[in-house]
C-alpha cells in the first residue's frame, strides 16, 4: 500500500522524530485496512494496539483520541486514493481519456484490493452519513471534492469537444459514480465476479453514446 | 412505519403472548430506526433498552443475543421494504410500468424518510460486506433477492415487448440499481436536495432509450 511504500522510501535515520513518523505511518496503514473491514467506528485504539503488538499508551502518544485516529486514517485513505486514482488519471490528456481514467482507476483500486474491505470511502460514507461531527464533515468534504473532480473532467471533455455540449455535466458525473459504487457493492457484498466488467461496459456504453466524432477512441 | 401500523391493527387482547408480540414489534420498529443511523453493530441491547425505557433483562427475554436482535431487525426492515416498495410496484402491470415502479418506489421510500438514517439496506450492505457470519449472509441473500426482482422485471418488460430483446437484463438491473443507490448516498451524506430528481431523470432517460414503440409512456 502506498503509505507503507512511502515509509520504506524514507532515508534511514536514528533521529527519534523520524522514527516516530515512520511508526505513525505504519500504524495508519494498518488502521486504513481495519477501518475498511470493520468501519471507522470499529477502529478502537485497543484493537489496533493488539494487532500492532503495541501498548495502548504507545498508541495514545500518536493519537490523543479515537476521533483523532479516525481523522488521521481518513487522510491516509485520501492520499492513497489521490496517488492511485486521481494522479494517474490526471496524467492522461484532458477530455474523454481523463474522464474514463478517473472511473477506471477507481474500479482498479478496489478490484486489486488495495483496501481489504472494498471501497474505503463508500463504506465510510454509509457509516457516517447520518452522524454529526468532524468525522462526518471530513468524509462529506472529501466526497464533494471527488464529485467536483469528476464534474470538472466532464466539463473539460466538453470544452475539448469530446462530449456533446448539451450533456448535463453534474448529472453525468453522478450517473457514472453511481454505477461504479454499485460495482463495489456487488463485488464486496455479493462476491459478484462480473461486477467490474459489467460496470466498465455500462460506463463505456454511456460515454460512447455522448461522445462526438472528435473524441479519442475509448477502449 | 409499517411495523407499528401492523401492531396497532392487531385486536386488543389481554393474553400475555399477544402483549409480548406487540412489545416485540415496537422494539423492532425502534431497532430498525436506530440501526439505520448507527449501523447494525451500533444496535446494542443496552442502548435499545435505554431508549425504550425497558430493562436489559426485559429485552433479553425477547432476543437472546445481539445477533438474534440484528437478524430480527433485518427481517422487519425487509417487511417494510416489501410493503412499501415491492408490493406497490408489483400492483402495476407487468412490463415497463412495473420496472419503473420498483425503482421509483425505492426512491420514494428513502426520500420520505421511512428510515431515519437513509436506506437501511445500503448502509447494512456496506457495514457487513467484509464481515463473515449469519448477519452478512442474510443481508446478502436479501440483496440477491432484490436484484432478482429487478432483473425479472426487466425480462418481463422484454416479454411484454416494452424493452428491446437485445438489452442485457442483468446489466440493466445493476445499472439502475447503482444510480438509485448513488442518489441515496448523495442525499444522505452530501445533503443533496437534487439527488432524487436527478436519479429519476437518469433512470427515465435510460428506460426511454431502450423502450420499444409498444411500451406504455413513462412519466
Amino acid at each position: 500500500m502506498p503509505a507503507t511504500a512511502r515509509a520504506s522510501r524514507q532515508p534511514r535515520t536514528s533521529r527519534p522524530q523520524a522514527r516516530g513518523l515512520r511508526t505513525r505511518e505504519a500504524i495508519l496503514a494498518r488502521a486504513v485496512d481495519i477501518a475498511s473491514v470493520d468501519g471507522l467506528d470499529g477502529l478502537t485504539v485497543g484493537s489496533l494496539a493488539t494487532q500492532l503488538h503495541m501498548s495502548k499508551s504507545g498508541l495514545f502518544a500518536h493519537f490523543g483520541s479515537k476521533e483523532e485516529l479516525q481523522l488521521a486514517t481518513i487522510e491516509v485513505a485520501r492520499q492513497i486514493f489521490i496517488s492511485q486514482v486521481t494522479r494517474p488519471a490526471i496524467s492522461a490528456p484532458r477530455g474523454m481519456p481523463r474522464l474514463w481514467g478517473l472511473i477506471n482507476q477507481w474500479l482498479i483500486l478496489v478490484e486489486k484490493r488495495v483496501f481489504s474491505g472494498g471501497c474505503f470511502f463508500s463504506a465510510a460514507s454509509f457509516e457516517f452519513d447520518s452522524k454529526r461531527g468532524v468525522v462526518h464533515d471530513r468524509i462529506a468534504a472529501i466526497m464533494r471534492e471527488w464529485m467536483d473532480v469528476l464534474t470538472l473532467a466532464v466539463e473539460q471533455a466538453q470544452k475539448a469537444g469530446h462530449i456533446h455540449a448539451k450533456v448535463n455535466s453534474t448529472r453525468l458525473a453522478y450517473e457514472i459514480h453511481g454505477v461504479a459504487m454499485g460495482a463495489h457493492w456487488a463485488h464486496q457484498l455479493l462476491d459478484d465476479k462480473q461486477a467490474y466488467a459489467r460496470a466498465r461496459s455500462i460506463v463505456l456504453e454511456k460515454l460512447r453514446s455522448i461522445a462526438t466524432p472528435a473524441s479519442p477512441r475509448l477502449p
